[in-house]
């Protein structure tokens, strides 16, 4: 069945991603723990900790089924309430104030023939944004978006500006990347098959891209005014998993299970009171990039 | 006019509150900024930081008015639109684990003669709970509650039990407190002068409490592994005020000052990936005891 061979493919994914984020840290091994979920399904979380490139980072995959809640399946307009979802969910905290955070998620949800859809995206939180490593970065996302739909790349990229917003700072979360819902064959003129390729077409975009943000500045000196600055990021970065992130918050309301939903929080930030960056520095030029409607490409 | 009583009566406490901090650290003090409400009022924020005992600490002081949003108004079924509110708010993040974080809020609400009321209330997060300081605590609210009301006490702290709780995390905040909304002549059978002093109590009982518990355990010896708990009880606290604190939410939608907002947050946190206890340990025996319904008195 589709959604069986959905799975498979994305646990082959997760496989992949793993060992290509071993080799990158060069240092530190994923830690796996299997889960199972009492209404059905389950999961891998892998959890990555205290590496020479990494400091905390997850790499999970899921495939749950059950029935839905009943407010959730009157927003559907579906007959039957049962559901199957699966994903692979990563967030990367890297040891390098000049490595961004990066997440990615794949993910495939189905109630029946007519219910059904992909969805993810991935986006880049760098704590310095380096405008070379921005377009490289969009770039590539626009290359694996075009071999499917030349439509794709800007549609989603304009949807992960919106998304990964931080309304409260009126900053944006990071330098963006795609983010995409409810792809099917209604909403895009592709067909399921095609649409499953681009989803592990987007799972196989994450290590090359990611290994070579590493490889380009995690040999970089940083003092201890930039890990400062990243440890305020990373605060930003809670901000926005908490109050806002739909993942997080539907994970939070149905009881998902804490330490895969919040895998995604940093090991550590802080929150000094009202911080100020100095005119003309590199803190300052990072925060005139957090905007939305930055053409990288 | 009451409401201006109200206000220059908060004020004092926010002065005798930051006095009364400032002897207790016995290094810091408090800087102060002045801000300004658009839609009319202001504030005046204080913060200190890096103390000898508070790592970083807040007490605001504000008074606002203007018009409330059309969805509030119409929750409130008032004629008009306009609204008065003031209150002091403070969280102290201290720099000693055996020292407990304290949150207080007074505040009062008006938009007209039938619609207005006091609120507010003091509740205690100890990385470690030390019963009889949990007691300590509790018997003073007790007092300052009976004083005006036999009645307030169990009331109030069965509503701090049920509003300070992490329901993703099935754990309370801390030890809880008291925790009370919307008290006015006709839920009270007081008149608004003594609601108003019972609130100015509740404000004069928070620097001997405080200063109490910080007397005794700020000599305490603590180590590397007493601070990582810390920092991880820390995460909890920035959980809960992210994504339960009403007081934070409605800031955050309304666009309030984000820095009064999130002055309540950790100066620093972490969030390791599943953190385990061991068996017998001061943070097992503290994990036993954030649950509701404790009878601390």
């Amino acid at each position: 069945m589709f959604k069986e061979k959905v799975a498979a493919a994305y646990q082959l994914i997760q496989d992949e991603i793993c060992s290509g984020l071993e080799q990158a840290d060069g240092h530190a091994t994923f830690e796996e723990e299997l889960w199972h979920r009492e209404g059905g399904g389950g999961g891998r979380t892998r959890v990555i900790q205290s590496g020479a490139v990494i400091e905390k980072g997850g790499v999970n995959f899921s495939a749950v089924h059950g029935q839905l809640p009943e407010a959730v399946k009157r927003s559907f307009n579906v007959e039957s309430d049962a559901f199957f979802a699966t994903g692979v969910s990563i967030v990367i905290h890297p040891v390098n104030p000049f490595v961004p955070i990066i997440h990615m998620n794949i993910r495939y949800f189905e109630m029946d023939e007519q219910t059904r859809w992909f969805g993810g995206g991935i986006d880049l939180t760098p704590h310095y944004v380096i405008p070379t490593d921005a377009r490289f970065f969009h770039h590539r996302l626009k290359q694996t978006c075009d071999e499917f739909d030349k439509a794709f790349y800007p549609k989603f990229k304009a949807i992960a500006d919106d998304y990964f917003f931080i309304k409260h700072r009126q900053e944006t979360r990071g330098v963006g990347g795609i983010f995409y819902d409810r792809l099917r064959p209604e909403s895009t003129g592709h067909d399921f098959e095609h649409l499953f390729n681009f989803s592990l077409a987007v799972g196989r975009t994450f290590v090359p891209v990611y290994a070579e943000l590493i490889d380009r500045n995690q040999e970089q000196h940083y003092t201890e005014q930039h890990k400062e600055w990243q440890y305020l990021r990373r605060g930003r970065y809670a901000e926005f998993n908490l109050v806002y992130d739909a993942g997080t918050k539907f994970g939070l309301e149905t009881n998902g299970r804490i330490e895969s939903i919040l895998m995604s929080l940093p090991p550590m930030a802080k929150w000094p009171y009202d911080p100020q960056v100095v005119a003309g520095s590199e803190e300052e030029k990072t925060l005139a990039l957090l905007k939305k409607g930055i053409d990288w490409v």
